[in-house]
């Protein structure tokens, strides 16, 4: 472009930078900002600083925390002995909508993947392994991505927990609740199939 | 979700107040921005407060600028007796970007829409009449949107400026260059037969 203000186009660089966001999107968002009263856009500013500082892993499961724990690693009603081992935060969260688990987590931040130079030592598997090797752990439920890199993971860690004596599970694969047969594909189907259980 | 840790909630929920971001991308975004290093972040910061700080108006323009004058307003080989009137800064860049342009600009920051309680008075409509007023203007080219909103601008300011005794002019209407006459809509259509010109 070139004709833009400097700090327009600082902003508009700045936007473009984000995961998913083209150069017009950034262009409008930017625009959008400077429609904004100051006090938002210090509000705004404030947010992405405070965020960063105050965001940590939490010690236990490495989910992200503001405290030294994160809510459910403090929850004395949560049982601490079985183990979701999840990719991202974000899963836990979707985890903790089923209002099902009663466990605690482990977040490895990222699967193995050679491709983008993702190697185990990447990840936060250590952590785990030093948790369950601490004892007091009775079973580990691997529930990282049905993906090539989610499948390769789970089967990398299960392997360094199984000498530990640890029971190690993983999630049923099979047709999502609501979805239509004629549109599930085949491998899906085919994993239905296999862990098929009686009515 | 309730379930997220308060300084990423406000980041997640200062992002979904952006245009267009939705909760999902929201999420993804914050989440990006803690896997930032700490010096990233702060420049983002940086430059959302130095672009609504330092930006504003320009003088003659109204386009945006961090000088007292846009480039524009400033370049003295610039023909100031022709001014284009546009709805939004990002409309002067499209028309630099023809670099067929030599006059000026006038930017409204928007146009005249009931529906959405936009009157007159809140775009920068009387400083035009005034820079019109002012004398040494020959020609006032519309240039604002073919919308519905844009024609009802263009045709309010064009009786605000006749009594002063400029020449009201409008960019043309016609088939895009480069499409297909199949697909043109038929107002479009009517429009360009309308506006034939002799080979």
């Amino acid at each position: 472009m070139g004709y833009n203000v400097a700090p327009l186009d600082k902003l508009i660089d700045e936007f473009e930078r984000l995961p998913n966001i083209g150069h017009k999107s950034a262009q409008r968002l930017a625009y959008h900002i400077l429609t904004l009263p100051q006090k938002r856009v210090e509000e705004f500013a404030e947010a992405l600083i405070k965020a960063k500082k105050d965001i940590h892993f939490c010690k236990d499961c490495c989910n992200l925390t503001d405290k030294e724990l994160c809510p459910v690693c403090e929850n004395e009603k949560r049982d601490h002995s079985v183990i979701c081992v999840v990719e991202h935060p974000r899963d836990v969260i979707a985890m903790e909508r089923t209002q099902e688990y009663e466990g605690v987590y482990h977040v490895l931040h990222g699967a193995i993947s050679p491709l983008s130079g993702i190697g185990p030592e990447q990840l936060h598997i250590k952590e785990l392994i030093s948790r369950v090797a601490g004892g007091n752990v009775s079973e580990v439920i691997m529930a990282t991505n049905p993906t090539v890199e989610g499948e390769a993971t789970a089967v990398y860690i299960s392997k360094l927990l199984k000498p530990l004596g640890v029971k190690v599970t993983h999630l049923a694969y099979g047709i999502p609740v609501g979805a239509d047969l004629t549109y599930a594909d085949e491998v899906t189907l085919a994993r239905a199939l296999e862990g098929r259980t009686i009515l």
